[in-house]
């Protein structure tokens, strides 16, 4: 039962009896749950003596409005994650891409169903970015693609262009494609990486989203996927059981897509929390590799520095254990600015004196 | 999209918009979430900002504690529903026995692995009770067999001593043997019934149990399971996301397991409510059977009864899509005597008016 992501608070606290560490390992948007989500979430508790809507009627309805699409081409689940295992299931590609580095549960929901992974390796020296070379592994052995966009843990975006014609190669080999734009919402120039209007176009194009990281929302699991491909909807519904997402998850996803400006508001201030993080992070001496979510990947030849940071209460990602990457690297979530300056303090305190 | 369970409330609301039933057609404890552990979530909320623990720390050491039994030997999951499909996904059995009828998510669960089913048909004449003849379906051929224990939609549990034969013909053909104890703490003798000390003496034992019925949260989503088998359980928790327990469902189980008298005290009670509910229900001139649990099922040769309450306000479960049962098969949950005498007033006038 080894756990390979962030957010781990909890093997934290059984190392550091007593403590709560300030946690950049998970990437939660620092302005916390909206408060009109919170109020949601606390009413639908007396709700939850009956089961929840196995449709996720009013949740999709709220989306489709949200994405000007007819609410059947929505599917929702137990976060994003669950979306992954789901979609393996009902697509059961023979071989599929993805890219090294990416997150880590692509490969983990794919392994169980026996299918070949083939890996397109994203470079340093190329910041991590996704190149038009990606187009001539798109053929018609290619079952699957999955693209994180932006990428985890890079942050890195793919240059809209090219994502349009990796789309269209897609479509050209009948390859499933799944965009993964989990932390789309995050970004300055959010419209212009939404894939959204291609689905009319290719309905072997899956989009993934979750409410996850922009409402501050991780336990309550709650992401969703559209798709013009009805025949997969009705697969991805009948892939595991009917009341998979709770009620109180419906209903802080309806309150979500109430909070207008929310996205826009918090993607600003994270865009100036990061630009500050990421110089204080370059003047520590560290490789910054320039991410647009909100979190930032760097390189340090110190390959300990989670475990010197963690008996001083603060938590930050190794990206040790993602495909593609290696000792040295890290990420770290943009929290408010108050939290990144103790984080670079404390950075600081350990690379002069030791933990 | 064909839901084909009780407690769909939402689908009646759609159909008479603005009104919420009186729902017999869900199993829930009409004592309602306990007032501790509807405190527990509402705190758990302002966690909901970080991952939940992917191993269910506190949850299982708690329900360790309660079942005597090493926290690492239980595995859980959002919802029951989930366990099913995941050892469906695990054991990838050739072939399965289940009784018609039972709860139809374990025959969901199966079908997509491929697996061949039989089945062990329940009588009417017999009351539905699993007799021994099905120790000569466990052979060297059957890798699985559940049991639903009370069974759902019957009530009826099984002989333990029956049930004891089972088991130990499982051990000698190595079928593995599901235990759905999920309205197991229903039972007034409960004790009687739990299969938890078999664990120790066959690895291939798995018994499923929820907070679902009897905490009256099955809006929140958490089941589990015990078995001595620690590479089954290894299974369970790559099979799928490692999230898939929310923060609220963890709180919400911890809190349960304070609630000590909780369970007795509901058994007591509906054990009370459910024999006037038979005999009331036997007046109105239909075929109850003795079920042992929250809920009755029972023959009419009214085939419309439920759309026939439905106007009324009240939703009734048709068990005709039950494998095993047909038109003219209700089941109803026992809840508390005042909605108890108001289902019996509602079916007298419809049996005597008409809808």
């Amino acid at each position: 039962m080894q756990y390979q992501h962030g957010g781990d608070v909890y093997s934290y606290s059984e190392q550091f009896p007593g403590t709560t560490p300030l946690d950049f390992s998970a990437n939660i948007n620092p302005r916390g749950i909206p408060a009109r989500v919170r109020a949601a979430m606390h009413d639908a508790i007396d709700l939850c003596t009956q089961y929840p809507d196995p449709h996720c009627r009013a949740l999709r309805k709220a989306l489709g409005q949200r994405w000007q699409l007819d609410p059947k081409y929505f599917f929702c689940a137990n976060g994003a994650a669950e979306i992954f295992y789901r979609l393996a299931t009902c697509l059961k590609p023979s071989r599929a891409l993805l890219t090294a580095p990416t997150f880590g549960e692509y490969e983990m929901a794919l392994r169980p169903t026996g299918c070949d992974i083939d890996f397109f390796t994203l470079n340093a020296s190329e910041q991590f970015r996704v190149t038009a070379r990606i187009l001539d592994q798109i053929t018609d052995d290619l079952s699957l693609l999955i693209l994180c966009n932006p990428n985890n843990p890079t942050g890195c975006t793919i240059d809209p262009q090219l994502l349009i014609q990796i789309i269209e190669r897609c479509r050209a080999h009948q390859t499933w494609l799944i965009l993964d734009e989990c932390f789309g919402d995050f970004l300055l120039d959010a419209h212009a990486h939404e894939m959204r209007s291609w689905l009319d176009q290719y309905d072997r194009l899956i989009i993934v989203r979750a409410f996850t990281k922009m409402y501050a929302v991780p336990g309550v699991r709650l992401g969703w996927c559209m798709t013009k491909n009805l025949d997969l909807i009705a697969q991805l519904s009948t892939s595991g059981q009917p009341w998979n997402v709770s009620v109180i998850a419906q209903a802080c996803g309806v309150a979500a897509l109430t909070c207008t400006d929310w996205e826009e508001q918090t993607a600003s201030e994270i865009a100036k929390s990061r630009q500050t993080l990421s110089s204080a992070l370059s003047d520590c001496g560290f490789q910054v590799f320039p991410g647009e979510a909100n979190y930032l990947l760097f390189y340090s030849d110190c390959y300990d520095l989670r475990e010197q940071l963690m008996p001083h209460g603060v938590l930050i990602r190794s990206c040790a254990n993602y495909r593609g990457l290696g000792q040295g690297y890290y990420r770290v979530a943009v929290k408010s600015d108050a939290d990144n300056q103790i984080l670079i303090q404390t950075i600081s305190e350990v690379l002069t004196h030791g933990s």
